[in-house]
């Protein structure tokens, strides 16, 4: 009777819309056990990311989506709690697909050992985990940018966004980032130290990145879609580079998806929009991941986190997503 | 009072949708005279191009628009009736921006000469001219198709989609060809040697191509936009190559321009979307041209041209191109 009991979060309908509370059941179960060459983790942070919402519709992706009646898929960082197979122990820490749960079994080849005395955990599902690794190949290999180049990137306070401008600087590009809200955009400029920032909010955004980008645009690194993709491919310089990350602004439509009216601008400035999932880059994840740490010890890249405690909260989390509430790497605290 | 006049097309009115008669202006003026450096041609055959539909609009393109009493811009082969360069004689052929008047001085570098006695004077304006450079340039260094994997081409008995499927089939593809009505489908597949073909005016455009490229399309060649790229874009192989070419179902849109609600496939298959203008090729155009001219003569490429007869019905024969009626490369015979 006194057994520990694994909460977790179900999904039980798939969302119409934005995602709600009633899309999901919270519930419990005994404890599971980890099988030979299996580990028992214990969850202490769940990265909460728009390609969830993705991973909810019944409908044709990179991966399967999440059953009806299955727990709610989550990358997230935990601790070993037993183990079964030699290469783990107890008090290991490790990232994984562990869901939205207290308590996940995983086979041992589906976790990756992160170092708690090297880096704070909330950053292996931030700079040093799939946004860093996002922000990396994306913008690097996707875009391929040339020093001297101008770099424009959405959602630029965000986990990937915060990350795209400012390894853009790094090398020796021009950033110029678009962000919600006076307190986002002045972190973006101030903090960030992005060239320029943009207010989508207040800001008539076609103009400002005509004034901010006066000889086009080379790369365009896309996370939200929308009249924001289309703003920027009217502004597209000769062979630009425009990256498909996301498209947060129409995940959670519910009338027909916005598709970029200004395509044929690909056409006359002789440009690319090429997508990408990181997965695709696994066999490079040490490149990219020893040169964001690189970065983030030498002071030139910083990391910002926005973590909510509660499993319990994660319907009301998740949507701050996707109405912008949320300022960084949007993590929940188990 | 007997001076040979020349007759012209001079576009008077931005065209709102479909271009029409009262758009432009027929009129005559007096025979030009060649400057020095300059020739004199007579115009013999005049392309008419999807693209001429976009220089009518005051808008920002990769090349400026036709201004209002303007000479319509074509791309035309004439013989020289008149040269104050040493290089040209009269008698000589050339193509060029003649324009759609009967008669053009060019400076004597913006004129290629082209020889009668190799190639009947229309095939300058089709397979051995831009369609043809089109074509080859697009698919093979934008497409980049190889053996064996599968291409897929919408306007398919047209100027370039004709050449792009035999290409195609050249390099060792599959070719799905999309074209209207059963006369050009039975073309495409018999005449030219698709694998396939696809009635969109018949069949269920979606249905049709899961059927016929049962593992996804590696290259699409898009010449139409709209909802065939839409549903092209839907069944897209692991990093395929969608190549912009043009959008010929949306030039003559008075309402909102179609854009593709589909996009987000190229981020779940780590796809490519890009466009391009042949015009970037023009130091590469002699590569293109001997390879089109070797498969022409070797009888592995088959070339169709339009032919109309009458520089007075330009208006009526033009809107053949956006209503899908010309069959083959469409050219005005003067």
């Amino acid at each position: 009777m006194n057994e520990p009991l694994n909460h977790q979060w179900l999904l039980t309908t798939r969302p119409v819309g934005m995602v709600k509370r009633s899309d999901f059941t919270y519930t419990a179960t005994p404890m599971p056990e980890p099988g030979e060459g299996q580990i028992l983790l214990r969850t202490k942070y769940i990265s909460l990311d728009p390609a969830m919402r993705g991973w909810m519709n019944d409908a044709r992706s990179y991966v399967p989506p999440v059953g009806l009646g299955e727990v709610m898929r989550a990358i997230a960082v935990g601790e070993v709690v037993a183990s079964k197979h030699p290469e783990w122990h107890e008090g290991d820490t490790a990232t994984g697909m562990l869901g939205l749960q207290e308590y996940a079994v995983l086979d041992a080849k589906a976790a990756n050992k992160v170092d708690a005395k090297l880096a704070p955990l909330p950053l292996y599902l931030s700079a040093l985990g799939m946004p860093g690794l996002t922000a990396y190949f994306g913008l690097l290999d996707v875009g391929a940018p040339q020093p001297g180049q101008t770099v424009v990137v959405s959602a630029a306070s965000g986990a990937v966004g915060a990350l795209v401008g400012q390894i853009a600087r790094i090398k020796g590009c021009r950033a110029v980032g678009l962000a919600g809200g006076a307190a986002k955009c002045r972190y973006v400029k101030e903090e960030l130290g992005f060239d320029a920032v943009i207010d989508y909010k207040s800001e008539d955004v076609g103009a400002a990145l005509s004034a901010h980008c006066p000889k086009g645009i080379d790369v365009y690194f896309d996370n939200v879609g929308g009249d924001i993709l289309d703003a920027a491919l009217a502004r597209l310089a000769r062979h630009a580079r425009v990256i498909i990350c996301g498209a947060i602004s129409q995940y959670n439509n519910t009338g027909a998806f916005a598709g970029p009216k200004n395509y044929l601008s690909l056409l006359v400035q002789h440009a690319r929009m090429e997508g990408f999932v990181v997965f695709d880059y696994a066999k490079r994840y040490p490149e990219g991941l020893a040169a964001m740490a690189g970065w983030l010890r030498d002071g030139s890249l910083k990391s910002k986190e926005d973590i909510v405690e509660g499993l319990e909260t994660f319907p009301e989390t998740l949507v701050k997503l996707f109405t912008g509430e949320n300022f960084g790497k949007l993590i929940l605290k188990v």
